[in-house]
């Protein structure tokens, strides 16, 4: 093996940050929300966009049509069969901006505060692609062809759950064909806590509904007799947990797949009350009170209220009962639970409280996936923890990740490779939040790592 | 005493209801919604309107600026101080419109279907206004002159609480002066079933919100340990009432007046369930379960979330855990509760359940006000049953209405007149809903019973 990339990657940096910035910037002013659809425009713009600059990168570049939005798929082959091949995902999608008062700046109009970019997918995930686009273009630089082969996949859809790659991953499986699976859309402890991520959590999501009256009706005139859907909402959502914090929905921990001491042994469980507050603003008492606040997020499914609305919540005051109340409602799910099983308790639980006069209705998403987890002694799992601690200069960790990446399970599956997950997001970064941001010294660092580790990978 | 007036006012609509309908629809576009601060320009205007119209009737009109909107007095004092004055009391404000994708038509473009004109404010209260003003125009033209002493009072934020007027009430005690009050913004069971009301419940507003964590979060990096606002608030909503339906605020009703047989037996406590469930899609299935559906409305006070929000509830779906989580709040109260140790009742429920990291805020409005009930055997009450009894051929009974007119207390007061309630809504009509609408046969006999009720006044 020759030796390391990573000096010549950051004196490539140093060479091309005004233009790697001005990059980043033209990346984040497309509005890529995936959830809304009066911005598909700016997807496919987004789209158009990507194809260009991967085709300027000498990436063969073929856009895949979905159901939904497109896929920028995109190879360079030239290292040869006999060299490996990494597929690296990231998506170009990104989240809602509301809030949008809590904004600082406008969502999609970056701007660089004391070394951070402040926009609606600063982190997640444009931040993290853009860096990857950068490494492989320093490894272009430096011996004019790649080390290895490289083929990415770039979604528009993985805040909405995939949908689109979904439907057709697996008729591309030639196309996706490869030794590694690097999915670069999570991140690390801390700048001082270098980690790679051993598995996401699965997610499911959907819409619960309570309908009473046909009709909204005056709350003096019909209040203390007919059935309030908020109240009754409310009453649901109070019933899916016990006092411990507990989801107390029959079932619902039945497959949770128990970990050997070994595997608890081998991850980083730390956690600084201290700095939580800090950051959050309250204290870690949400979920289940008698397990550690790492394991809640690592280890164990949730059920989370994500949205809630029903009756009058404008200026002033409505004094009406309402016919309508409805919540948005998130899963989120660990090895080895099943979707389709969790979902079915799920409904079963919540619509089997209607009764006359009042209609409870649970319907999923139709999206979401399985938790997923690799092993700790993979190849790929060893290099990029080895290009951690190189870039970082301290030892690599091995973390899990509470959110999830739902499409992973399926591009492994399909490509046939080892997987893991890594990135540099912090905790701190606002991601699906207002005033997300992400460091720009972290796109450098984020050169690095990919390019290290993509290096450790050739032999 | 005269003939009664009741065929000349039937032949003066008959002559006239081009013109009535005319200025029924003039007076509906309005956009006249209290609640809203956008519409303050619509609100100025229709009192301007407002003012006009009464000048061309012969009254000498005041517009009474408050802090809030302006409150349209107007008088015609011609019949001279050996005979009584009423006051009659109407509002011109109106009600938000949303949802508005429930509307058939614009609220505020009046449409007539079927013998009934659909907007907001049809019933509530500018329909019932203006069957008011008709039906003195209609006496002014028997008679040339009014058989008695007429004082108006058209205020602009019933809908929100009647702050303006209520700041200035004491101040025009005055010009309120009056030997009768009559409330005209009721209903009656049925056009089969005739009723002058006899009370109304009191009123206090809040909002009620759960702050936990300082930001938003991504619900699956923090999902299982922060805590989640939504879930709080539906626990302290679940906790507001018991299962039998009663409020579980500790001494919510203490002071809850015992009603004498002798008061139950003067009053109509009839329900249909078959016709309610036809009406409203669901069953009397809200508040306490043990009661007569009717006791439950008229007699016993509630506590109601009128509307709820959190987090993300627009297209698709958003993994977020937000920071805030909040609830609009009424009770209704019945006599001889007071408004301010309830709310302390209400305030110190909800706020003891802070913890740390976990602040619960409990914001009253600056409005509402007490229950108010009237003798059944008042000069008044038995004026305004024989008028009904004439007009529907029926005999007239005497109900309680649910809902509240908080300005009623102080404007009896400041007037020293005996009040009653009357109007001529019915429970189909829709008020504080999409698709309000009055029947226009309602404009004809409410003139009549207007006219009526203020001619058997006379001695």
């Amino acid at each position: 093996m020759s030796t390391s990339c990573i000096p010549f990657v950051a004196k490539y940096y140093k060479d091309h940050s005004d233009e790697i910035l001005a990059d980043l910037i033209t990346f984040l002013r497309f509005q890529t929300i995936s959830a809304q659809p009066a911005y598909k425009t700016e997807i496919l713009k987004c789209g158009d966009w990507l194809k260009a600059y991967l085709e300027r990168m000498q990436f063969k570049v073929t856009v895949w049509q979905t159901g939904g939005n497109p896929v920028i798929y995109a190879e360079n082959l030239s290292a040869g069969p006999d060299k490996p091949t990494v597929l690296i995902y990231n998506h170009y999608d990104v989240q809602p901006v509301d809030p949008l008062d809590l904004w600082h700046s406008p969502p999609f109009s970056p701007v660089i505060k004391e070394g951070e970019i402040y926009a609606r997918g600063a982190n997640d995930n444009k931040g993290q692609c853009l860096y990857v686009l950068q490494a492989l273009k320093a490894l272009l630089a430096k011996d004019k062809k790649l080390p290895l082969n490289i083929k990415l996949c770039i979604e528009g859809e993985e805040e909405t759950g995939s949908l689109g790659l979904s439907e057709i991953v697996k008729k591309k499986q030639k196309e996706l064909a490869a030794d590694y699976l690097l999915v670069v859309d999570v991140g690390v402890p801390s700048l001082k806590e270098p980690a790679v991520t051993l598995g996401v959590r699965g997610l499911v999501t959907m819409d619960l509904s309570v309908q009473c009256a046909s009709h909204d009706v005056h709350s003096g005139m019909e209040g203390g007799r007919i059935p309030n859907p908020i109240h009754i909402l409310a009453n649901l959502i109070a019933k899916a947990h016990d006092k411990s914090g507990k989801v107390a929905i029959p079932g619902f921990y039945d497959d949770v797949a128990f970990l050997s001491q070994e595997e608890r042994d081998n991850l980083h469980f730390d956690f600084d009350e201290i700095a939580y507050k800090e950051l959050h603003g309250t204290h870690a008492v949400g979920g289940e009170k008698d397990l550690h606040p790492t394991e809640r997020v690592w280890l164990r499914p949730t059920l989370e209220v994500n949205g809630i609305t029903g009756g009058y919540s404008g200026d002033g005051f409505k004094t009406v009962i309402p016919a309508l109340a409805s919540a948005k409602i998130s899963c989120r799910l660990v090895p080895n639970q099943q979707t389709e099983i969790v979902l079915e308790k799920v409904k079963h639980f919540f619509e089997s409280m209607s009764s006359p006069g009042i209609k409870i209705t649970l319907n999923a998403h139709h999206s979401g996936g399985n938790a997923m987890r690799t092993s700790p002694t993979s190849k790929l799992v060893i290099a990029a923890k080895q290009a951690f601690s190189e870039v970082f200069h301290i030892p690599c960790k091995a973390i899990l990740e509470g959110g999830s990446i739902p499409i992973t399970a399926q591009l492994a599956k399909a490509s046939g490779a080892d997987v893991a997950w890594i990135g540099l997001g912090l905790a701190s970064d606002c991601i699906h939040a207002p005033n997300e941001h992400f460091g720009i010294e972290r796109i450098e660092k984020g050169m690095q790592v990919i390019a290290r580790t993509v290096e450790l990978l050739i032999n």
